[in-house]
């Protein structure tokens, strides 16, 4: 077993510490979670180590990017599990603030991003963007990395996030790492924990939709013919479909026929009281 | 003469500078301002001075705080004459950089303050505090200054700066610098240059009118009619009244009676198509 990192509560904490390591020479990853860490989690670690001596993880349950019909009292929380985690991927910190050391009492000020985050995930949760792009900037400020790292299974988030450091010219590279899945297909969410057995037999059917809409366009069929199939192929399985929409990958705008770049597959469904995302790059 | 500071109109080559600064171990303050400089502006300067050893003054009149119908392109520009009085007071760099490279292609995040910019001057000018602080927060993490000195005749801007570095945990000290005026009361701005002869020999009567409501408050006079007699006075002398308020100083909300905390008396009013603002302390 190993040790679980040092953890600080405070922005004054965890400064100091990374301003240590930085004037030792060392280079510093980040990798923003809300806890409940998974195999996708530790890859991001990994992933981080790679192009930095030093790794800190941040824990934090966003309160603001939750409605208040969502689940945030409910999300798993276990920072015990996590540290323990952390610690079998040897991360050099934890940086688990409470949330009145994020937005203590007078707290007024809200970064926003239009661009990718126009669409998509907006059009089902409007306040969700603005409370990511708010903590976000604010953990890249407190934590000061040279690199961030992000999972692409929040591939709209993603790129809200590499807008967001473009646009304010945070000194810290944005990378993006592939969605990590189980052998069914199903990507790897702290959410699935939500699912009954019944819906996470159920659940692969997002991927395999999305999979088989992707090769439908590639020998040729008509997109929006593909995406009404996939959207078919998830109600009938069970999903309330928010959206299976095709963009373009690098600012999410509607894909053109022809296609001027790469473009990206985008699905969000409920299945139950579960809402489940993912993406697949075309 | 001395010779006029280097200018940098890119966030790389001020960062470059103010990263050899620091690994030298100097301390680097920083004055924003949309030029037009004036003794007001030379005094910031002295003042940063005086906690840092190396003085940035950034040069940039921000498109984003204009409304269409304001004096964007109006404003005054004369950065060869800016570059001078710089030099006379020994500014070490100048960041004047292009709004192309403040807002390039594709830019899409705004940082809005809710707090102290609710009111008085978002009664009159909507989208003001939204394009300042944005733009400051991205010259504050542009240049990464240790200390950063704001004019307090922009009063409530200097407290919507103060809450925006707070709640961002932006690394930096803000200081507020009192209001530079004329022999007659005049508090200096770059807009004075636009009065006529007639409206210049009008202006100092916002002062006056301020002056007379605190006296009269703290000779016991109720406020709502001290402030409504200033009011009075301003119409009297040509003006027409945006506000004449007196707030908390420390958030600008409305001043209770008996006063909680210092108070302070803000004013804005339109002469001809000058538009002058102004605020003492009670």
């Amino acid at each position: 077993m190993s040790t679980p990192p040092p953890t600080d509560d405070t922005v004054a904490g965890i400064r100091a510490r990374v301003a240590a390591w930085r004037a030792a020479g060392e280079r510093v990853g980040f990798v923003p979670t809300m806890g409940a860490l998974h195999a996708g989690h530790l890859a991001l670690v990994r992933t981080a180590r790679r192009s930095a001596e030093r790794v800190v993880v941040s824990v934090f349950v966003n309160p603001t990017q939750f409605a208040p019909t969502e689940d945030f009292s409910a999300y798993p929380r276990d920072l015990a599990g996590d540290l323990s985690k952390l610690a079998s991927v040897e991360a050099d910190a934890v940086f688990a603030p409470t949330t009145t050391e994020m937005y203590p009492q007078g707290f007024a000020t809200q970064v926003s991003v239009g661009g990718p985050a126009i669409g998509l995930e907006t059009d089902f949760r409007p306040h969700f963007f603005a409370g990511v792009a708010t903590v976000v900037a604010k953990l890249l400020i407190a934590v000061g990395p040279d690199v961030a790292v992000f999972g692409e299974k929040d591939f709209q988030q993603f790129l809200v996030v590499r807008r967001l450091v473009a646009d304010l010219r945070l000194p810290v590279e944005v990378v993006g790492h592939p969605i990590e899945r189980e052998a069914d297909g199903l990507a790897l969410s702290s959410r699935n924990a939500y699912l009954s057995p019944e819906e996470r037999a159920t659940a692969p059917e997002i991927y395999a939709a999305l999979t088989e809409a992707a090769l439908a366009i590639r020998s040729g069929t008509d997109a929006q013919a593909a995406l009404s199939a996939a959207r078919g192929r998830l109600a009938a399985s069970g999903f309330v479909v928010d959206y299976v929409e095709l963009r373009n990958a690098e600012d999410l705008s509607p894909a053109e026929t022809p296609p001027h770049g790469p473009l990206r597959l985008l699905a969000a469904a409920r299945l139950g009281r579960t809402r489940l995302i993912d993406n697949i790059p075309l």
